[in-house]
Parts: C-alpha cells; structure tokens; sequence
C-alpha cells in the first residue's frame, strides 16, 4: 500500500472497519456497498470508489464484498493487528476524555500513561479499575520512553504556550508521530523529516458554524 | 462578507485572534505578520495572504496592522460580539471535556445545558462553581429550546447509533448548525437545506498517524 491516503479517507475506512465490527457477520458472508451506507452514512456509491482505489474488489458473484477478505485489507490498512501503544502530553479535561476514548480501543490503540506537570494530577491514576493509566511527571518522559521502546506516537494536549518545545522534546526522545491538539500550528524541525504531525483544533467545526450562521445575510 | 470560507482559514483567524487577545497590545500600535507568525506558528506570508483575502489591509505606513482595526475585523468573522449559546447532546467524558473548553469562552462560545438519557448523569451539574451547566434529559429538550429561543447550535456527541436519530430531532425542534463528533457521516434532510452540519470525528487524525507510520516501508 503505498498509495496517498487523506484524512477523508482514513475516516471512512475506520467507519467501515467499525460497522464491520458492529455486524459480526460470519466471514463467509457478503455485505453490500449499500448496507455499508445503512450503517456507516458513508453513500454506497463512495463506498465502492473507496474499495475499488484501495484495491478491493467485489468478487465475481456480484454479491457483494467477502466480509473476510474486506475484514482483513480494512485490518490491515489501520494496522488493527499491528496495534499502537500511545502516551498523552497533557492530563487536562481533553487528555483525559482522550485517554478513555472507546473508538481507540476498537482500533487497538491503548494509551499507556499521560504525562502533565500538575501536583494534583501527577502521581494518581485514571481510567475505569483495571484499565488504569498513569499521569506522570513530563520529566519522567526520557525514562518512560527508554523502558517502552514501541511508543512511537504522541498526543497533545497541553496548552499552546508549552506546545512547539513539548513537541521539541518529544522529538529529541524519538517520537515519531504527533496529533496536536493545541490552537496552534506546530512545526517539525527541518532535521527531523520523518516525523509526522497533524495539527487538528478540536473547536475549529463550531467556530466555522458560528461564522456560517452569522455571516449568511 | 460574502466569501467562502475554509476550515483551515476559520481555524488560521482564530488563533490570531487568540494571539491578540494574549499579546493584550494598545489600540493604537500596529503588528506584523512575523509577530504574528510568533505567536501562532501561522508562516508570515500565509498571515499576509489571510489577510489580503480577508480585505484587512496593511495602512499606508507599511507599519503592520493596526491592532485596533485587525481586532475589530477578526471579532466581526468570528462573531465574537455577537456571541454564541449552544448545547451539547451527550454528557459522556468528550461532551464534558467540550463544556469546559477554555477556548470556546474565549471566543463568546457558552455552553448552556448538556443533554443525556442516563439515569446517573440526568438531573446533576457539571462545571466549577458560578459556571455551572446541568444536564437534562434529551426529553426536555423541546421545552429547553422553546425557553432558549436563541440557542442555533448544537454539539453531538452521542454514540452512533443514536446519532441521526438525534439529529433529525435537534433540527425538529429548530437547531441550525450542528458539529456531530459521532464516528458516523450524518445528513441534513433535503426539506432542512438551511441547517448548517459538520462531520467531525475526533480520532481521525491519530488514525492518519498511525496508517503512516506503519505503512512507510
């Protein structure tokens, strides 16, 4: 798969994987572009476009895609079996509700610890019993990394003031992929090329209604 | 203001008038594009393109932009005068972190109610003292509206499931713009053309990272 894959996309195919999940069909069976639409919202037309450019095809019976061959291309194209363990920087209300994010879970991604620089906050644990998560002090980050070499990715979410030298320190201690959540647009150092960052605003939809509602007349 | 305007350039005035509100300068002084950049990681020329675009002119001294004029014309985009009251439907771990957002008060965004159906959420509070938010049921909602005739938005964070279900009924009982955050793609029904909805999924940008990531080699 070497194929260029946006944002738009990548959602899709998670919304696919997901009602995928949610039908529990047997393996054997098909699924029709059209009870993907039913489930997903996603048109049935757009569905089959999506499939056809990531190299699916429907089979010769025209009965549909085999839930086992979508199952496993839809697997592998989100690395569900390859997992991801991820840590958090920033244990505020946002990290926090990140940190128990159900749809992470489904996509086997497991958040290991959060890391923030508050008294009250550094040292407890959050999370429901038995899924428990750290919140550590961010000095504590070169540590934690070196004994937990298969974190490569990152979350932020501290303030913007900290953002861009958070992110400095994430890179220097070999974090390899950032999503940004602070309001502000954060850069990769020149030197680290490989890096990859998205810098996503979780406020930017609601600001763009309120301009749609008010600025119409 | 007639022009169209994106995601990213909504997102882009935001942060510079959050950088304004921050740098807290004089009226009367003026500021560049590269203070700008400074602040919110926005490359200079990008500021200056915003802006042209945005009809915010430089003023004949070249000296930068006057802080009073740039302030004026962002809050007016922004509705920041105007302001927005909004409800959240779904009191789960992201509606609350979202009915605390900090940044959402800093651009005259209030939260005022959160709606749920769960026995154990319904009828509490949310929120510090003095900004107390109460959830009610999503039964009320009808009444709540009739009460709040000013209220046009509204954030969804519902499960799927129930997703479109509550969308339909938000814009029954009058809703004009709606951010869904369900991993689901919602569809304004075709009589409602005037309601404003925004597809957002919060995960999607770690999706993204870790499709390349581990899809590299």
């Amino acid at each position: 798969m070497k194929k260029k894959i946006s944002l738009r996309v990548i959602r899709r195919i998670s919304f696919y994987y997901e009602a995928l999940l949610k039908l529990n069909l047997p393996e054997t069976n098909y699924i029709s572009s059209k009870k993907l639409e039913e489930v997903t919202g996603v048109s049935c037309n757009q569905v089959r476009q999506d499939f056809f450019y990531l190299g699916i095809s429907i089979g010769k019976q025209k009965k549909g895609y085999l839930v086992k061959k979508l199952f496993r291309e839809l697997r592998r194209i989100l690395s569900i079996d390859h997992g991801a363990r991820v840590i958090i920087i920033g244990a505020g209300r946002i990290g926090q509700a990140l940190s128990n994010y159900k749809l992470f879970k489904d996509r086997n991604i497991t958040v290991t610890a959060l890391f923030d620089i508050k008294p009250g906050l550094v040292g407890t644990e959050i999370g429901k019993p038995g899924q428990k998560k750290p919140i550590l002090h961010v000095d504590q980050l070169d540590a934690y990394l070196n004994e937990n070499p298969d974190i490569h990715i990152a979350l932020l979410t501290v303030p913007e003031e900290a953002a861009q030298e958070t992110l400095d320190r994430l890179i220097a201690h070999g974090i390899k992929g950032v999503v940004n959540f602070a309001p502000k647009i954060l850069k990769v150092p020149r030197e680290s090329k490989d890096v990859q960052l998205i810098n996503d605003c979780i406020g930017t939809s609601l600001y763009k209604i309120v301009y749609q509602l008010y600025n119409k007349k």
